[in-house]
């Protein structure tokens, strides 16, 4: 065996600042979106001690008021009082948001709607695996959980001295043929309010995080626990951080175990391929696994500024093919249009749908109907069977 | 064969947006270690239109006068003037800094300084190949080339209308092996003055940056070529694209080759073993390859916020390791100590050492001396006389 016997992926809560800014350009875009699905949205945002910072690209006719959504978001996400370091109806909002540049803007819109141009150059990949029923790395997909359950508990009253703040940190086991064995280590931090002990804390979050959501088998007498090893942290979100859209997009994708091509998803319109073609990697390698043509596999998809087509796809499938590896190149040439037009069509993305995206991973997530679009389409398998065929 | 048979990688030049912020928050952090080598920094920036937003969380007893090197690091690039859209002597420069808080930092620092706890919980990689003589994947070194030579022909004169910010992009083609053989696809976008014809840029830049910089037995009749694909490129810099810390992590790193923790470098002081540990394991990786323990080598590592040990230590050599995989393990853990305080000690990390690796890339480059200590002395194969004697 050469490859990983560990495997480590993290995850943050909603509160976490990074997460308050991806939260904040997101809904910023599915507020224009609404209005104005044509737009062009590029939204970056910058929160510190009392203070959110908005600024980026954005053209639309769309009218939006931009201080209320911020606003709401960050009380939303329970910022809400001085007393937990951060207050949306109080904090100090900046707008210094832009207009894209029109020598882009030639570059992308072309008089024939499908050969409209990538919005930058960039790579990105997809990737899916059988490792869990969602097709996603076990790793994630664990960290994602823990951190739910942390805002969930909190949400609910079970476990009320809990602030919104938290990171979560799985260490798997991995057998000879890569499957999960057990869990060998698990770091969770959570911000916390003064009156709770840390012993308390600790075998709080135990009990009410950690055993509800960590399969029992995968637990033993080995497995080591990181329970807010500082010891403290009260204060938290932006006051102890400066948060900035952007920045875990390892946690918003696979959690390390898939590359990454570095761009960001959150305040992007889907003409900007960092988001649209890193999703429909997403939707390709998933429908791949799903149709039984690779235990594993990373689609690898780059883009030049202002052309429609690819300049390259590529594909891995680490030897879990079952077919071989050149039909199944041939089959997603067949099946799926990676053209950002086609794309946009194909996944329904002209639509609000992204806010929910940007807390908790943008992948492994179920479909569902959302302001009249499916949020979470680059999950649907709807391809399994046209790949299948296309192979054979 | 069931791996990539394309790959593509990207790089950006200094006067790119993102990399902008990367220069300014690295230039203060040099500034600050100078005087206080202790100090803890996590410094954020912000650039958009005529502003500069520094932010994150500083605790240091050094006096630096931030608003100047901001200004400086800004002229340095080449925005000097409203003409090319950024002027660091005229434009708005905002301090938001706030101090590390007191509960992270009771983390950290411990009586017996081997005992210094990570600064934030996390996962990091290191990667070494044989693909190049750097022990750095392909794609991604000559795409570092071309933007250098961009800057370079821009500085020097022979391309004086060229103005600071560029992309490169290269599509490479692997044989069986997994050895590059061909260049299928460059991309190469550069800002310039509205004098130059799009005609005579294009020519310019295959004579004067493509040709000289990438093999030419790599170039072919197939190879496609995209410049200045939107045509125009007038506007660049903040003013076409907001610019914020730690969003080129994959440029930073192996282009996407190697997988990513998602942890930025810029602007943070080597107690954040999202910088000193992804350092730590780019040094582990090349010298396991400089050993000819593996042709191909990838670290990954993980730890707990104020926690020495890491939580994981687990390595990939992709079937391409000369002696078995545990004994390589063994002897990782034999040579190497990734406790943060070993990693800053062996790597000499708290000097003044950063502003040079915030552009063309952290790994793959040369150690030299600058400011009293070795800059990239990750990229030192010294450890592998080491290695060898421990597997044997
Ligand atoms: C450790 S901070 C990053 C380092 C920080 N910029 C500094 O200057 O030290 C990263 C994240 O850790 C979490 N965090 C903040 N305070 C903490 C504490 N006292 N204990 C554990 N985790 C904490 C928060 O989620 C925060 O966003
Ligand atoms: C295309 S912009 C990113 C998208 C932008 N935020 C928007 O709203 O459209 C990314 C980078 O492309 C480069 N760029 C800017 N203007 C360009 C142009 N007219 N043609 C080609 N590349 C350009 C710059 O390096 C810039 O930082």
């Amino acid at each position: 065996m050469s490859e990983y016997s560990l495997f480590t992926s993290e995850s943050v809560s909603e509160g976490h600042p990074d997460k308050i800014a991806d939260q904040i350009s997101d809904a910023i875009l599915d507020a224009i979106m609404a209005e104005d699905p044509r737009a062009r949205v590029a939204c970056e945002t910058m929160v510190k001690t009392g203070v959110a910072i908005i600024s980026g690209e954005i053209t639309t006719s769309a009218w939006v008021d931009l201080e209320s959504i911020v606003r709401e978001v960050i009380n939303d996400i329970g910022y809400d009082s001085s007393d937990v370091g951060f207050d949306g109806a109080t904090c100090s909002v900046i707008n210094i948001i832009g207009k894209q540049s029109p020598e882009i803007n030639q570059g992308v819109d072309r008089e024939k709607l499908e050969e409209q141009g990538a919005g930058d150059q960039g790579l990105m990949f997809g990737y899916a695996s059988d490792e869990t029923d969602v097709l996603m790395p076990a790793p994630i997909t664990y960290a994602h959980r823990l951190v739910e359950r942390q805002s969930k508990v909190r949400r609910n009253g079970i476990l009320p001295w809990l602030r919104p703040d938290a990171k979560s940190q799985v260490t798997l086991r991995y057998d000879a043929d890569g499957r999960p064995e057990g869990i060998d280590a698990v770091v969770l931090s959570t911000q916390h309010n003064p009156d709770i002990g840390l012993a308390d804390l600790r075998e709080a979050v135990i009990e009410e995080i950690i055993r509800p959501v960590l399969p029992a088998e995968w637990l033993s007498k080995e497995t080591k626990y990181f329970i807010n090893p500082t010891g403290k942290f009260v204060i938290g979100g932006p006051v102890g951080d400066c948060g900035l859209t952007g920045r875990k997009i390892i946690v918003d994708s696979y959690g390390g175990m898939a590359r990454h091509g570095g761009g960001a998803f959150s305040g992007k319109d889907p003409s900007k391929v960092d988001r649209s073609a890193a999703y429909a990697g997403r939707w390709v390698a998933k429908n791949i696994v799903a149709a039984g043509l690779a235990r594993r596999c990373e689609l690898q998809v780059s883009y030049a500024i202002g052309e429609a087509q690819p300049t390259s796809i590529s594909l891995n499938t680490f030897g879990t093919e079952t077919v071989p590896h050149d039909r199944i190149v041939a089959a997603v040439r067949d099946v799926f249009d990676l053209r950002p037009f086609a794309i946009i069509r194909d996944l329904d993305l002209l639509h609000p749908i992204y806010r929910p995206t940007s807390s908790y991973g943008h992948f492994g997530r179920d479909p569902y109907t959302l302001n009249g679009a499916i949020a979470f389409s680059w999950e649907k398998t709807d391809r399994a069977e046209a790949l299948k065929a296309a192979v054979s």
